[in-house]
């Protein structure tokens, strides 16, 4: 499983606080602190800054290559902002998100084309929101010819098929479920990837909800999350889950970190 | 989700020992207890006893009926003791279970045919245990023939893939979901149930693997289990993935249990 750290994000007050002061140690600890907890890219957002973003962005993926040995996953709206957090970026990035709205892969399919990069692919249109487990099969396979023509390799692509709250919509979870499902088995070497805490917006118990989800999509063929690490009990069900699912050779990695009292319940 | 309370077995000490001195109350509460907690069916067993099952399951069936407004399910590997709690029990039971062994269908098909009993269809046949999904469609496939032909109607029939360790076959967790997945999606009406406990077999934190694997094994369409519904943990996990996998309509069980302080993690 590819986790993908959350934490350093500017809708969080501390992080939008620390970034505004330029607040290294903070920064650097965030790093630290999800890479030790089994991260393997750290996400960087300053999306909350109207001004600045590309400098802030910037910024933050210099400080975190700094502390931890890891590649950053680049996370904005604005092409601008990814662009130059790429520019200071060591080794492979992966880039969150390019969709199938028009403006926004016009303007990113031009930085990622021919590159190693990672591409998150979400799946959202210039219709909208995708409602549907087909919805989402479409619109991903219209990202992937998009991506592949343009020399992104299959492997490299982790489709984000965007979870939606089942309190709105009571199917919205097995839909989604379902997506994952299919583009697994019709798209050979792809990836899955998502940040699946939107599927219990709404309800009570939400974190429980969420570490239950996150079994549910193992159980589908999700190969990787945008989480929280330091979530120890999510990371323990991730664990069990890819023990459970046959990812896990001789349930090694489950009993290392069962003996390393890594699994916190 | 239909659950069926596996409390009353008699390879639990203080069960065989409330079975040998006909200690009603003992197992009177037990039957309370898993109804109160959800149970549809409350399991009888009394395979230990060497001798004397037929008497331990017909009076098993009677004292829990006695107790509580619900059928049983007739847990045995003796045909005649299966007989026996039959011939006392009011309302459709179900049997546990008819499998592809010769033996045991020659005996127990005569039982079931044309009765509006539930049937558990275990995925066992005279060449042994199953490895594979496909091992297991197979064998429910022939099950399926042979009870329909006998007047079993789809509905009443519960087919139990049969779980393996994982210790054992990293590939054991994973062939079990898909064949949940492709027995739910190729057999119309029917119905898949399983004592799951034996995936976490020769590994820590079985309690864990056990809720963790019965969010998966939900995810992929499975709508019956026997379990133990005084584990609150797990009865949260079953209410949580019902909710997420689009079987709670408007989330409302799973909103209730959680104002009724009965969702406990």
């Amino acid at each position: 499983m590819i986790i993908v750290g959350e934490l350093i994000n500017s809708s969080r007050k501390a992080v939008a606080s620390a970034i505004e002061t330029r607040d290294e140690d903070a920064i650097r600890k965030l790093a630290k602190d999800q890479a030790e907890n089994g991260a393997h890219y750290i996400d960087v957002n300053a999306g909350s800054f109207k001004t600045g973003e590309p400098e802030h962005l910037r910024w933050l993926v210099e400080k975190v290559q700094e502390a931890v040995d890891l590649p950053c996953c680049i996370d904005s709206p604005n092409p601008r902002a990814i662009e130059a957090g790429l520019m200071v970026h060591r080794g492979a990035a992966m880039i969150n998100s390019v969709s199938l709205e028009k403006r926004r892969h016009e303007d990113l399919i031009p930085l990622v084309a021919g590159t190693d990069f990672k591409v998150i692919a979400l799946c959202m249109s210039d219709s909208g929101m995708p409602r549907t487990a087909d919805d989402r099969i479409r619109t991903a396979e219209a990202l992937l010819n998009l991506l592949t023509k343009h020399r992104v390799k299959m492997d490299h692509i982790y489709v984000d098929p965007l979870v939606q709250p089942v309190a709105a919509d009571q199917t919205f979870g097995r839909e989604f479920l379902a997506a994952i499902e299919k583009i697994m088995s019709h798209f050979e070497g792809i990836h899955t990837i998502c940040g699946l805490s939107n599927v219990s917006f709404g309800l009570p118990l939400r974190k429980f909800l969420n570490q239950t989800f996150m079994a549910m999509a193992i159980a589908k063929g999700l190969d990787a999350a945008i989480l929280d690490p330091l979530d120890k009990r999510m990371m323990a069900n991730v664990l069990a889950a890819e023990a459970l699912a046959g990812r896990d050779r001789f349930c090694m990695n489950f009993l290392r970190s069962y003996r390393e009292k890594r699994l916190q319940l």
